[in-house]
């Protein structure tokens, strides 16, 4: 296959501070579909477009931000190869058995030197879309039902030793640096985009000292058009918004930032530059990032928020 | 990697009967990018997002048509894996050396039991895009150059042995199928979309009695927006369209096709689904691809000039 | 008043052959928000961002076709003045007493030399929009109800004396005249674009041998993105598309034509020009309407629909 | 006619501090088409749908702002007439000879009590737009040179005696109120969004203790991603911007605020609601023009430049 090994971003575990207050954010202004709910009371969802059993799971906790992230592998035989090769690496993997997570196989989970629990899985059921697989129907209502993203797309976490996550992610799961931003008055990189397909990225990392944050959760929108009326909706629900709409520089894709009603920040996102391993990444200096508007191009400026609020 | 192999399209050779004419089409009125020409005369083109040297390449012919289609594989040990897995297939390859098109390495062609020429190539030389690789500029006049593409996507290509196209693309090349059409009240598959990407499709074939055959070149646009944009600077310049602008239902891309001054048809192209090769692929009959809006969602009718106008 | 006399389009009374797949259409498929029904069956909807209590009228009928198309005027000085200026020019004009239409006061009817029933009137009921007069919201599900036209926009209607309509419109109901056709190889006027105000138009005619006939009501978008989001749902719910998505040259707007159950032509529409009484028409040929783009910018042909087919 | 008196926003004059870099803002950077230069050295511009010789007039001078805003009115009457009723009203009115500026007619200039310069005039040179009046063609490069907006729409000023204002373009210059915002606990309106059409507005006033002030010139964009390639241009030239890309809630049109060299204001602006002067004016608390997202859907805050810079 062309396109193997590590196939995309599969799920993410958000913690939620209420859980029917993170469920009516998720499910009805957002507008993602509740495919289930487990014994331990985790809420399942997904966007439209998606065809796979869930995406993104809300557990209640006593503090916001993300349990993990898992990948899709293309099948057993790469998951254990994955794992042996993570383990090589250097990190201790632990299996998660099947039917822990509804619908997903046994996953793979290794902690990464930033501090995030990240997962590999060969197997999530094939639900399918509304629209239908044999001869698909042009149009359904949920693509209109609140927010209404096709998908969750990535994650932007930060933490430490990003130049560790770098090696990782590019020598042993495969993918390729898209975008990366250096540190002031340095060559180190400091923000790397990664991409595991010819998304602008798959996964993003900022440098932090405090390990294992999220700065955001991203939903895929089809247009600039839809980011607006995100922004119309995100409105008529006081969702509180961070930055945008705007675009950045850094991917070129349509964007907002908002918060979710624990104080995790998601972002509703457009576009985005097409990748592949075999081009160059592009390179963003520190000043880039800010008044180059690599962050926001309208406002070309670093936001504080940017750095500061994680969860 | 997980994107490793087959990357991307990378190059077409169009012939034209006026090279003239076909230049002014091509760079005037579509505003791709002169990058080149070649003692041969032949004219090297490029969209405005396309990072290679080009993308499309124009020879005057006496009969209009696609010479050849060439995708660029990772690196030189892919080239050489690749060919020898070809030739296993079955299929004599021939080598090209580097340099018979400008700026590109050696390639490695053999022609598909449709009757169409293809290349594998490891080496075409980075050129960059107008943005500039370094804290990119988040504007180019160049976007907005006559109808002005991003990059050069895939082409349409009609001709016999479906099946065993099939068979080579998915089993050698590691493209995955995305989206196919079966015969009228058969399971014979006539009609296939292929992705070495996670994009809507890479390369399309159709079943047809002439082999080697050109159905059209398509060029991205970032939007339905832009598609609308494109059909207006088409018919300032009296370009004759096809179809659209309307929606396929493959792919859920929005489209026009419309035909260069030599009788080529080409397509100006936005979104298209995401695919992944553990997904299934999207089945549509034949009544799916005409009534069921498979080939045109607003008017959902075959359009005879689809399966007849081919050069 | 800059703004006076006939101030827009207020209502039109459509037949269609059975109710109940009418009210399907227009409130299900359309998504209109019904505001009422009358003594006699007839059903009245209306628009997300209409004010007055409704704008579209259905009646079951043995034949489609349009009943009325009536004009909101200023005030009741209005109303009796226009009713004398009518009577001045030539028509008799019939009171239609209050409370006949749901909501609407005393109506001033008259037949124009096309064969059409015109009305005016100075009062409807203002129902608000689902946004609200006070601190609006900026989003209402509403918004997104099936294909979900902004309003009644206008409509164009088929019959004789043109010269006539065009004569009783700009002389004694102050519209201008934005945007007309000549017939081939002549001076004559054989299509015109009205407007009472500066959107592209409010009325338009085409030189018809039969009177009183309806081309198409149509109904306002706020952008091409809409228009083809349009399309997915006609697609989605079988309604037959005539001509579309494209651009109109005459109004620069974007369109598609499509089909109600009784074979009533709607459109559903976008942008268009700004018009203003003091700047000359924008003159088309006969030629300019079909290969000039006037009907179809990016085909650029007449289609036979376009002058045959009317209810 | 029903579009009468006074027809639109026809020209502002704008001062800037350096004439090159006002003209290389406006003309390289807005994408405005330069028509003139009068011997006073102003320099006349106008956007590609703009059918009359100019509306933008820049004049250097040693502080920027507004030297005056004129509106187009139906004829000579017309033109003696408001005169006539504007000095009734109680203000002293001057007489600008025809030719002052270039191509336009003899101009009735009067202070309002908001301290600015209002002018009327009767005769604009027309000059038709690159796409032509008969037949036109369907697309002009003019439409992507630069911003390019299609024209000249509105102007926000600032001023004392809001309620003055109000009385003079209602009573007598025949504007209708289509949205106004309260003050803080009061029922005094000190902000006005006035129409003499059904555009969103074409004139609006906010309440301010220093007379005659300039908040911003609005140019009309055909769309949101017209709005957002404008915010590229933007960052492309360093051109700073205030606030947005977002939606206002009041008018709901999409917008930016950003500063010419001078510090002037400017809006790229799409959309907006339609008026009518029978409907109720849309009213906003004070909250509501900032928490209720009147100014900024996306933020849902008042900025504190919105009421603090002005020129």
């Amino acid at each position: 296959m062309a396109l193997t090994g590590v196939l995309r971003p599969g799920h993410v575990q958000i913690r939620v501070l209420d859980l029917d207050e993170g469920v009516h954010h998720y499910r009805d202004i957002m507008g993602l579909e509740e495919t289930g709910r487990d014994a331990e009371g985790r809420v399942y969802l997904r966007g439209w477009d998606e065809r796979d059993h869930h995406s993104i799971v809300l557990r209640q906790a006593d503090r916001a931000g993300l349990d993990f992230f898992g990948f899709k592998v293309a099948d057993e035989h790469t998951l254990n190869r994955l794992e042996a090769e993570v383990r090589d690496w250097g990190l201790a993997t632990q299996r998660i058995p099947a039917g822990d997570l509804l619908e997903t196989g046994e996953r793979v989970r290794f902690e990464i030197p930033s501090g995030h629990q990240i997962e590999l899985y060969a197997h999530k059921t094939f639900k399918g879309s509304p629209l239908g697989q044999k001869d698909p129907a042009p149009y359904s209502s949920r693509m209109d039902n609140g927010i209404a993203p096709m998908r969750f797309d990535h994650a932007l976490l930060y933490g430490p030793n990003v130049d560790k996550v770098l090696d990782l992610f590019t020598k042993v799961l495969g993918f390729h640096l898209a975008e990366y931003v250096t540190l002031p008055d340095s060559d180190v990189k400091g923000a790397l985009w990664l991409a595991c397909s010819n998304k602008a990225h798959d996964i993003a990392f900022v440098i932090h000292p405090e390990p294992g944050k999220l700065h955001h959760v991203s939903f895929y929108m089809e247009s600039i058009d839809r980011v607006f009326r995100a922004a119309d909706i995100m409105a008529a629900h006081n969702v509180k918004v961070d930055i945008g709409p705007t675009r950045h520089g850094i991917t070129r894709g349509g964007t907002i930032y908002a918060w979710d009603p624990s104080g995790n920040r998601f972002e509703t996102f457009s576009g985005g530059n097409t990748t592949y391993p075999d081009l160059p990444p592009i390179a963003w200096t520190w000043e880039g990032l800010g008044e180059g508007g690599g962050l926001d191009v309208a406002h070309r400026k670093m936001h504080e928020t940017f750095l500061t609020v994680v969860t």
